[in-house]
C-alpha cells in the first residue's frame, strides 16, 4: 500500500460555491423546477462540452471576457472553459444547422466559468439556466411574448409571489437616441444601462461628454424614466411625435408583446414596460428583459435576456435570429439564502422513511424497505451497530420524517410501527399498508 | 455593430461527446432514472466544483492519472479538473467532517475529465454516476449487500432484463495469494485483474515472473476460475482448507452479503460470486463489484466499485471506511447506442402537444396552451409565419405526438380539434376536456 502520510489540507479554491446537503437539496429543487417549466413550454435539452476550442469560444469576444476566461493548453490544443451558454449554442446551431428543426427551442442548464476577482455572491463556477428560440431566417415577435410567459411561469413555480418582469426594446432606444442627434448609439446605450448604479446626474454628465447637448440629454432622461403598464406607456410614446422608423417599430413590437400577455396566462400586474432597461450586451437588437423581486430590488435583475438578429454570425453565414433569457442560478440561490428566503429546511436528505432493525429482524426489514421503495417512498435501512438512541438521532439530524423500528413483535405480526418524527405520533400498520400510510402523511 | 466577418469553423474538440436532441433526451432519461433510483435508497446529492486545487486532486495519485489530468494555472493558482468523483468526495468529507451525519450516503452525478488518447467509446469529458456510503470509524458489511441491491434496482429501472452483478472480495484474494506464498499481493492482484484481456496463459507467465512457483499459479488459476451462485461456491471455498485468516474473513463477508440478497429484493439469478473479479484500483480492501449485460459481454463491466478502508487518508487522520460504485454513463450510453439498444426514438423533443393557430385565433390558442401546461402537458404554440403543411412537418420532424390546429370554428364553439400524429386519428373535444383527452392517450 502506498500510504501517503502527508496530510493535504482539504479545501476548495476561493470563489467556488459548494453546498452542504441541506442547501444542495434546495438548490436541486430550484434547478428541477426551472427545468420542468422550460420543458412544459417545449424547450429541448442540450448539454455541450464545458471545454471548447479557444478559437471557437473567443471568436467574438474581447476585453473583459478574454481576461476572465480559463484558458490553457493540453498537448497541441488551445482550450478554454465556456464562460456562458450562448456562445456554445451559437457554435452548436451553426455546426448542426442541417440536422436541426427550426425554430430550434433549446434549454441548457449547466455550469459556466469566469475567473473574476472573487466578491460576495459572484462565483467563478456558476450555473446558468438558459432558454433560446432560434429561427431560420426569421422569427415572429410572438416568440418574444412567449418568453415573458416562460419567465412568469418559472418564477411562479419557484414560489415567488411578488416580482415584476420589465421589458424594453432596443429599436425604440436606438431610434430615440438618433432622433435626439446621437451618432454613437452603442456608447449611449452602455451609459444609460448604468443609470441604477451611478444615478441620473452621472449619466447626464457622461452623455454630455459623449457629445449630446444638454437639452437632448434632459429629454432622454425624462423618456427613459417612464415605466408602467403598457396601456399607459404606449399611447404616451406615440404622442411624443418622434419621427424615427426604428423608434416606431420598437413601440409596435412592445405593443404586440403586450397584447398577448393576458392570453399567455401572465398576471398583467407582474408585467411592465420600463424604458431604462438597456442590457449591456451589444448583440441585442430588439426586446430586452429584466426581472425583479419587488421586495428585494437590491438583488438586481434575476432573469434577463433579449432578442438578437444574428446568433451565429461568427460561425456561419446563415441568418439565425433568436430570443432568449438566462437565470444565473448559483448567484440567485446565494442571494436568496443570504436574505433568508431559502435554506434552513432542517432536511439534509430526501429520505422519507428510515427503518431501524432491532434484534434478528434484518431480513424482514430489508424486504419491507424494498417494497416501500417500489411504492415510491425514499427509504433507508439503518444497518450499522449502535444504541437505539443514536439511530433516532441519525434520523433527527437528517430530518427524516418517518422512522420505523422493527422488533420481533412486528415480524411475528406482519406489522410495522411508524413514528412521525415531526409530531411524535406513533402508529402500527400492516406491512402491506405502510406505503399508503406514509404517502398519505408525507 | 462590430460584425466579425471571419467565419470560425464551428466544431468541438476530438474526444468530447455532444448529442443531438433525439439522443440527448434518451441520455437525460437514463440519468434521471439513475438519480431517482439512488434517491429511493436515501442517497443525498452532492455537487462539487469541477475545478479544484491541483495539490488536493493529486494528493495521492501519480503515473497515468497525472499524465491525463487537465492541469493549468490561473493567476497564482495551480488548478486541475477533477478526473473522478471519488477524490472530491474524500476531500469534501474530510473538509466538512464535523458538519455531516454519518454514515454519510451521497450520490453524485457529474462530469469528470481525463485527457486520454481519443479512442472509440472513451471520452475526455464523461458523466460518472456515483454512490458511496461512508462510515465514521466503522461501517457494517450489510452496507456492501445494499450496494448490490442499488445496482440491481438501477439496471432494472433502466430497462435491462438480463444482467449479472458479480462480486468478489479483496481479503479473500489477498489471503489466497499469501497462502500460496506470494509476497507481492498488489502486483499479483493487478495481473489477475487482466485475465480477461490477456488470457490465462499470459497471466500464468507473468505470475511466474513475479516469483510464484508453477504449482501455486495452477492452483490460483483454478480457484479464480470459480464462479456461480453463493450456495455452490461458498461451501467449496470452505472445503479447500486454506488456513489464512484474511481468506476466511473474505469468505465470511461474501456469505453475509449473499444471505441478504433475496430479502433485498434482488433476483438471485442476477447475482454471482466470481473469484477473478479483482478491480485495478489499489484502494479497495474488501468487497468488489462488477456488472455485466449478459448479451453484451464485450461492453465490459457497466457498473463497478468496492469497499475501501480509508477514504480520505490524504486529507484527514479520521478513519472513514466506505463502499461505493460508479456508472460511467457517457461510455455506457455510447456503447448502447452503438449496438442499437438505445436511440432512434423519433422524438427530438419532449413536447406532447403543438398548437397551430390559423387566422385570428392566437389569443384563444395561447390561453388554451397555458391551461394545457398547467395540467402537466408539455405544450408549444407554433408562432411563426408559413404554410400549414410546413407547420405539420415541424411536428413530424420533432416527433410531437399531438397537434391541434385552431381555426375560427374552434374559437366560436369553444373546442379544439386534436390530431394524433401516430395514428392520423382526429377528434374534436371541448377546450376544457383537452388535458384529460391527451393525458389518456399519451
Amino acid at each position: 500500500m502506498s500510504e501517503n502520510k502527508n496530510i493535504v489540507n482539504p479545501s476548495i479554491l476561493s470563489g467556488f460555491m459548494e453546498l452542504l446537503p441541506e442547501d444542495q437539496i434546495v438548490f436541486n429543487k430550484m434547478k428541477d423546477t426551472i427545468r420542468k417549466t422550460y420543458e412544459s413550454y417545449g424547450f429541448i435539452p442540450l448539454d455541450t462540452p464545458v471545454i471548447e476550442k479557444s478559437e471557437v469560444l473567443l471568436a467574438k469576444s474581447g476585453g473583459d471576457t478574454e481576461k476572465q476566461i480559463y484558458r490553457f493548453t493540453k498537448g497541441e490544443n488551445d482550450l478554454a472553459l465556456r464562460f456562458d451558454l450562448t456562445v456554445p449554442l451559437a457554435r452548436f446551431v451553426a455546426q448542426h444547422y442541417g440536422e436541426l428543426t427550426f425554430p430550434f427551442r433549446r434549454y441548457h442548464i449547466g455550469k459556466a466559468y469566469r475567473g473574476e476577482r472573487p466578491q460576495k455572491g459572484r462565483f467563478r463556477e456558476f450555473y446558468q439556466c438558459d432558454i433560446d428560440i432560434v429561427g431560420n431566417g426569421s422569427l415572429s415577435i410572438i416568440n418574444d411574448a412567449e418568453i415573458v410567459s416562460v419567465i412568469y411561469s418559472t418564477f411562479k413555480n419557484l414560489g415567488f409571489e411578488d416580482f415584476t418582469i420589465m421589458i424594453n426594446n432596443r429599436k425604440l432606444l436606438n431610434g430615440l437616441f438618433r432622433s435626439l442627434g446621437t451618432t454613437n448609439a452603442t456608447e449611449v446605450m452602455r451609459t444609460v444601462d448604468k443609470i441604477d448604479k451611478i444615478g441620473p446626474d452621472e449619466v447626464k454628465k457622461e452623455l454630455i461628454e459623449l457629445g449630446m447637448d444638454e437639452n437632448a440629454v434632459e429629454k432622454l432622461l425624462a423618456i427613459i424614466a417612464m415605466k408602467g403598464a403598457p396601456d399607459s406607456i404606449i399611447p404616451e410614446l406615440r404622442k411624443m411625435g418622434i419621427d424615427n422608423d426604428e423608434f416606431k417599430t420598437g413601440v409596435d413590437e412592445l405593443e404586440k408583446i403586450s397584447e398577448c400577455i393576458s392570453s399567455l396566462g401572465v398576471d398583467p400586474k407582474k408585467f411592465e414596460l420600463n424604458l431604462k432597461i438597456a442590457r449591456g450586451l451589444d448583440y441585442y437588437t430588439g426586446t430586452v428583459y429584466e426581472t425583479f423581486l419587488n421586495d428585494y430590488p437590491q438583488l438586481g435583475s434575476v432573469c434577463s435576456g433579449g432578442r438578437y438578429d444574428e446568433l451565429a454570425s461568427n460561425y456561419t453565414k446563415q441568418s439565425l435570429p433568436g430570443v432568449g433569457i438566462s437565470i444565473g442560478l448559483s448567484r440567485l440561490f446565494y442571494q436568496l439564502r443570504e436574505i433568508g428566503l431559502v435554506g434552513k429546511t432542517g432536511h439534509a436528505t430526501t429520505t422519507d422513511l428510515l427503518f431501524i432493525p432491532i434484534g434478528d429482524t434484518l431480513n424482514y426489514t430489508l424486504s419491507a424497505a424494498a417494497i416501500a421503495r417500489s411504492e415510491g417512498i425514499n427509504t433507508e435501512v439503518y444497518m450499522n451497530e449502535g444504541k437505539l438512541g443514536k439511530k433516532f438521532t441519525y434520523a433527527n439530524n437528517l430530518g427524516i420524517p418517518f422512522v420505523a423500528a422493527v422488533g420481533e413483535t412486528e415480524v411475528q405480526e406482519g406489522t410495522l410501527t411508524v413514528k412521525d418524527m415531526r409530531t411524535g405520533e406513533q402508529e402500527t400498520v400492516k406491512k402491506e399498508s405502510l406505503a399508503e400510510y406514509i404517502n398519505a402523511k408525507k
